[in-house]
């Protein structure tokens, strides 16, 4: 036997009992005649004491010995601690050691195993196993098992079946791109790796597998933005027989279980805002709500004077920046500078200082009065001691850097408390979305939705225009969910693949299986997705979904740890059939 | 709304209650003047009724034209039953239907979709979607989601947390062959998918993360035997601090929860079997023990007499069947034959019929007299009215030969009750074996597998006799799980990795993140994992693990409902940086 208890369970109730304990040596404390060891394991810290007067001297000596991350095993009593310590559970004790043994000693760490840690990201995470001995790595992945716990046993008490779904499946064209697995035994095929089980849900749906969940690796092959990875974990759901009123009422209840459970917060009902309202006030389909600054479109109270910049432009919005005013002229430079930096993109930035005094001072005073910078802060909401802050130009263009503004802003103003949630609902999303570079529409979900009744027969005339049943749960400025309610006959089916360009032979190869199967009586089904890796990082206070995961990849895509992907052998890739077609490097 | 209730809910005590319910036509009795329809969801089945007195015309005619599979909602009175049905839930109401709407019709399905159904294994797994439907398959779905929520809510109740490990990994040549995943960005590289999650669990445990689980899919591109599927899942299972009986308890517990609150069933304490006693008494390293027919060893009592072909053997072993003396000459000739297929391979079968007068007749009974067969019966425990089976030959081939024998008679004699569950442990495994077509000894287990303490130094000498801290977790004669006491220092690692033939380069490229972490304080550790497939088609007691998953491959490992794998585009060759390297055909 180890131990017979952990080292975060011993309390003043068991002082004189012998105990056995095992783990790290977290921290040593040599005084010559008396030696303290912190011995860290999974469930808390034990101090450990050996001195001249109770130990035997090669005792003694033995712990004076034990470097850093040892990890031993001690018999001995648990006395009451001299000097108390409130911090930590087992503060009110310690372990007169009887006896020690060194079950594996270690190299001095690459880094400190501290909750402040000297190493760098990299050297974290190619020791990745020696950082999650750190209590925020080791705190995130148990509270990230907490959630998922949760999720799954409130979806299993109302109905739900998890069901799992294959991972060796086909590839599509449609999305991302797909990782691909070469078939030995099928030559010259190959399976793709899901990058979601959609069309296997809906299947199941069709199999009348009504109320289905499953937590499931999701993958997709795309040059990986900040904090994204190659694979990722979502919580995949569908239902039978459900308007997508069903379904964000099913969604919200688990979304405010989670966040009473887990966060200790109430939140009755979520708001639900028009994808065309998020993007007139906020700019972005998936707004953060805990802080104010909506948008205020300024057209109509700018576009009448000889200010050709504001003319010329599709839309003027502004912001009201809360005291804003105290900003300086320097700092307020320095913000026209960050809008004008190329990830941004705006070609310049129009303020107006709201003054204490009821006065207004803009960066254009020479072309408004201040009858209509009165009206500027009217329509943006602005009260005296604000900034506004002026965006112009093409309407999708500048509401995309009016909302990086607005974000940043309540960045530096400490507006996104990680521990206030804002949840809401988007909805009524468009059906479809111009690719700008080729002048397509393609899906803006995915091909499986269904428009609102009543709008196909605006996919030929207006394609833009046609709103889709499908619906974001937004969290804190995050999309953790969302879902659509989907198309379930074989017709509308293919007029949808049609307008994603599909020809008849393409879609029949690609989805034959799911067409076909709605003619066998589908049911009209609905769903939705979450993105666990995120919706658990905003519940536990944090945005880098890297810290909630406990193998992460690189931003190549590579796991540093074990060196992966690597090589592999020739007589590997022939039974494969394949070759390298590597470029020539000359 | 679609439905206020659903099909499986309604009782007596709703009747005069209007319902709205949504469903799938199971069957339509159609009398001219009246029209019975069974509505069936996920939920159960519910009758409709259509008639000439209490329906308009136009409804009733609507009722009539209604085919199998249809999905219809419908919303009417529950009223009581002219004649009960105790055997559905729902058999004391029907629903006098008021308003009745098609949400979608169905082609006649290929097959029925009835409990037993006429359509064949291939055309149900062609046509999967609809296979669900049927209430075994969707009973066996559920089944596995009740399991697998009890296995997780009970490891996370005793403290184990369950950890997502990656599924894009490394290579490795040892064990059985990895699907790969080439890496676009990666150019020449390849991921691997987990045959298991082995070594991430033991990094756990480096990293402190003691008591981990998952549950998780795992990859062997295997050619597949009978009822083995390229991906699998496995309850994957790992803890620090441990020695075996640690691990045993602990997952004892598990299997006996499970049997208990998904069977009914209570088993106090598991036998332990010492597999080597496995072998003399099953020739087995998985018996089933629900039933008896143990080997004897007959050396001793049949090496005496002129018989050579016993003489030659190296052993000569045999069962008692019971009540086998009702076998005819007939039925016993076929069991020669059956033993003698090139599947079994034994040689031939020596038989000796126990008469109830205590006398004997053998088919060597020149050879034998009635004092030797007597012993024979002693050793084999054959009583009265027995016949035993006795075949003679090299031991490790005999043994296998008279195992599928003893299970092959069992089966036939109705002694493999599905309802019965006889779970043991088999444990002190060895730690390697020999694989006869090289010569060279290989991990039985897996090469993390550690020796029994003070047995590596029979490493050199006697490899084949080493025995390891590995155990198998039997039941019904299926290995429902195994696992091991880790090797977790470096030294003993490297000894290992050297017996099994890797250059120290080798070992280094493939394992040294693994023997690395060994130096940086790695615990004593072990774990145990479940193949959760096998596991839960024990429970639900059948044997056949492509009945418990949603969506199987065949055992040329395609998914024929979806038609993967299949050829992806040059375009995404070219991007992965392959070509085809495919045999030409002449």
């Amino acid at each position: 036997m180890y131990r017979s208890h952990n080292c975060g369970e011993i309390r003043a109730s068991h002082i004189n009992k012998t105990v056995i304990l095992s783990g790290w040596v977290q921290k040593s404390r040599n005084k010559g005649f008396i030696v303290w060891i912190d011995l860290r394991d999974r469930y808390g810290i034990t101090q450990l004491v050996f001195d001249e007067d109770r130990s035997s001297k090669a005792l003694l000596e033995q712990a004076q010995k034990l470097g850093r991350e040892y990890v031993i095993q001690v018999k001995g009593t648990v006395i009451e601690r001299a000097s108390k310590n409130p911090n930590i559970a087992t503060g009110d004790i310690e372990i007169l050691v009887s006896k020690l043994t060194v079950l594996n000693e270690s190299l001095l760490p690459p880094f400190t195993i501290e909750d402040q840690t000297d190493g760098g990201e990299d050297l974290r995470m190619k020791y990745r196993y020696l950082d999650i001995r750190r209590n925020p790595v080791k705190n995130n992945l148990i509270f990230r098992a907490k959630v998922t716990q949760e999720v799954r046993n409130y979806l299993s008490n109302i109905g739900f079946i998890e069901v799992e779904t294959p991972y060796l499946i086909k590839s599509t064209p449609e999305g991302a791109r797909d990782f691909v697995v070469p078939s030995r035994m099928n030559e010259g095929e190959f399976y793709a790796l899901p990058q979601s089980p959609q069309t296997f849900k809906q299947l199941l749906m069709v199999g009348g597998m009504d109320k289905y969940f499953q937590i499931v690796k999701c993958f997709r092959d795309e040059d990986l933005r900040a904090d994204r990875q190659p694979e990722f974990t979502q919580i995949d759901c569908e239902m039978a027989f459900v308007e997508q009123e069903d379904i964000l009422t099913v969604f919200e209840g688990l979304t405010r279980h989670l966040l009473k459970e887990v966060n200790g917060v109430e939140i009755n009902q979520f708001p639900r805002l028009l994808y065309d309202d998020a993007m007139r006030l906020y700019g972005n389909d998936k707004p953060d709500i805990r802080f104010g600054m909506e948008f205020g479109e300024l057209n109509h109270v700018s576009q009448h004077k000889e200010f050709k910049v504001f003319n010329d432009a599709e839309l003027v919005v502004g912001i009201a920046v809360p005291n804003g005013n105290d900003f300086t002229r320097k700092q307020i430079d320095k913000l026209i500078d960050w809008v004008k930096r190329p990830q941004i993109g705006a070609l310049g930035m129009v303020y107006c200082r709201c003054n204490e005094d009821g006065t207004y001072k803009s960066s254009v005073d020479k072309f408004y009065s201040q009858e209509d910078l009165a009206k500027w802060a009217e329509v943006t909401g602005a009260k005296k001691g604000d900034l506004i802050c002026i965006l112009s130009g093409v309407t999708h263009k500048v509401r995309a850097q009016l909302s990086a503004l607005r974000m940043e802003l309540a960045e530096r103003l400490g507006l996104r408390n990680p521990k206030v949630f804002a949840p809401l609902w988007v909805i009524d999303f468009p059906l479809l979305e111009l690719d700008e570079d080729t002048g397509n529409y393609h899906a803006m979900h995915h091909p499986f939705t269904s428009p609102k009744p009543g709008q196909i027969e605006l996919l030929d005339s207006k394609p833009g225009e046609v709103k889709a049943n499908a619906y974001d749960l937004v969290l804190n400025g995050n999309e953790i969910g969302g879902g659509s309610i989907r198309i379930h006959d074989k017709a509308t089916q293919a007029i949808m693949l049609k307008h994603l360009g599909f020809s008849e032979e393409e879609a029949r190869a690609q989805f034959g299986f799911l067409m076909d199967a709605f003619e066998y009586g589908a049911p009209p089904h609905g769903g939705l997705a979450f993105g666990l890796d995120r919706l658990v990082a905003i519940l536990g206070g944090q945005e880098t979904i890297r810290d909630f995961i406990a193998f992460p990849k690189n931003n190549s895509g590579r796991d540093v740890m074990i060196d992966a992907p690597a090589p592999i052998d020739n007589d590997q890739l022939k039974e494969l059939n394949l070759k390298l077609d590597t470029k020539e490097v000359i």
